[in-house]
């Protein structure tokens, strides 16, 4: 080889005297080049030895290699990671990805499917939102030839490859942890109970209270509080009680965490040694807030690989038909000041 | 009226013993219903009286009533609530909207934009990428027929639709608090110049200088510091300096402004006291810091309805001609504890 530096687009650009945009769109197979440019940059790239991912596979004519995701929101740590982990692997592959978020509305979900499927995406990533009623948007993925891999929030009578998050046994490590720091009267905030993934943190801080040999208290279970405001309304409803809790495990998000933090803190509770919190994501701001709040990372970026892996490898002819349809990623209890008053 | 209670796509549901996701894309015009259904369910909702934005030209044939979003990062503050912006429009405009994210990358920009032209959207939104280099991809959208606005990060060469943010203004309004607050010794963690965004707002810094009589030290200037880490490295190094900054303009983000208070906090300095503080674009974490700390509010949401809201006005036919190409939305200073020494 005439030199070792790795061949860029630039350099085939340069030689050709094109823009480097031209090049990586000849070399991504658009239709947007003419086809003689895109003949000229191919032979040009083999000439100088330019290597690239799947450029082949790229070329290959009549596919649409865009897949879809809808995700609830896209501004939560959470869904932003996931989708972070799903591109990772997608780009290597040569496939474009397009997102819609359902903005939590089960209507809007539909939308966003529909969409999709007009725009014949090779496959779709999703996650329910929290008013979901039924799955026949979801059915019709399939009567279209388009595959489905549900993510975290799943409609559990589908029959679809599935990427799940350990979220019941998150949820008993993280009831347990404040059990062993002496914390006695937990209350939960608990999601909506249609979707399956605050079913199963509900199901892990019953089978904690009740392993430790405590009885469920029903006035210690606030419903619906997943937003900063309604954690805070639901703890100044919870700080109210004749015998108030000595610790809130805000399973439905950080937020709702955080919406505790700020009632504790304006009325001069201590935290932890008056009041243990524990939130849900490892949201960024859970490290940043004084005292840090104990948290759940749900290796969000890790779930995003594993279900663009799963699709690939679903593609490939050699995968067995016994290939694990579904696959958990376990979360890890983080824990930090907002629950450490006895030391680990 | 048989009742007042206004008629929801349920109540047509369950008079016709359907799904209630079959009855929402009928009326959303969806080809994934058949004629026959569709129709019987159009009549059933004439009937019952049934209002939504914008069934009739939902239904009109032909047309992909969907919009494309580009962005350097979907979870960043900023990005998200653009994005939630132009959905509130777009949604009640009968539009779906897909979004892709560039990474910051300049290649994958091509890409998204490659995969929007190819989905045959009816528009697209974009904000560039931090190494973005030309606007031959940006081109050849208009050569499909297909709409292009851009926001915040821009080409300025390419004569489009353009909404921005008054970034110089809020540069020099954010400079000239610190001078007010005593500060002399300002430092400026400045974003890529090639983007026309973090240009503004070294202008803005420099014209606050001028403007005060102070002369620009070159040493307290620090290139592409603009994520957490990034920003704390910066902050090493600039009090390092044998005359260090009294104060540290993050005018690349709030992440930046973390980093800066990270090392603070870390060398046990005192903000504002010792060292002021200033981020850019209102994190919520700003508010959760210890001082909070002072930001811009660049009222995203505000550019992203406006975005839509140009795509819209440039449809309709009674626009003029003359219609205004630049949106300017004016940003906010948030003043908070991290620069506030002196009162205000």
């Amino acid at each position: 080889m005439e030199n070792q530096k790795r061949t860029t687009i630039y350099d085939i650009a340069k030689k050709l005297n094109l823009n480097a945009s031209s090049v990586s769109r000849a070399l991504n197979g658009s239709s947007n080049v003419s086809e003689k440019t895109k003949e000229l940059i191919l032979k040009t790239a083999k000439e100088l030895n330019y290597r690239q991912n799947s450029i082949a596979s790229n070329l290959r004519k009549g596919e649409n290699r865009t897949i879809g995701v809808v995700v609830p929101r896209i501004n939560q740590n959470f869904f932003s990671n996931v989708i972070a982990g799903i591109e990772e692997v997608t780009y290597q592959k040569g496939y474009n990805l397009i997102i819609c978020q359902s903005n939590e509305s089960y209507q809007r979900e539909i939308k966003c499917v529909d969409t999709l499927i007009n725009q014949h995406v090779s496959a779709i990533f999703l996650s329910i939102s929290a008013d979901f009623e039924d799955n026949e948007h979801l059915k019709s993925v399939g009567e279209h030839q388009i595959k489905l891999i549900q993510f975290d929030r799943v409609d559990d009578e589908l029959d679809t490859f599935k990427v799940l998050c350990g979220n019941e046994e998150a949820s008993f490590e993280a009831v347990e942890h404040l059990l062993t720091q002496g914390y006695r009267r937990i209350a939960l905030l608990e999601g909506p109970q249609n979707l399956n993934i605050f079913r199963q943190r509900k199901k892990g801080y019953l089978s904690a209270l009740a392993k430790h040999g405590l009885s469920l208290l029903p006035e210690l279970i606030v419903e619906n509080a997943w937003t900063r405001e309604l954690g805070a309304a639901a703890t100044e409803k919870l700080l109210a009680l004749p015998q108030p809790p000595d610790a809130i495990f805000a399973s439905t998000s950080d937020f709702a965490a955080l919406g505790v933090l700020d009632v504790a803190q304006a009325r001069g509770l201590k935290v932890p040694q008056e009041l243990g919190i524990i939130g849900f994501s490892n949201e960024a701001f859970t490290e940043i807030t004084q005292p840090s709040i104990t948290t759940i990372d749900q290796f969000s970026k890790e779930i995003g690989k594993n279900v663009a892996n799963l699709y690939f490898q679903k593609l490939s002819k050699t995968a067995s038909s016994e290939t694990n349809k579904i696959v958990s990623i376990r979360p890890k209890l983080i824990i930090r000041g907002s629950t450490l008053r006895n030391g680990i």
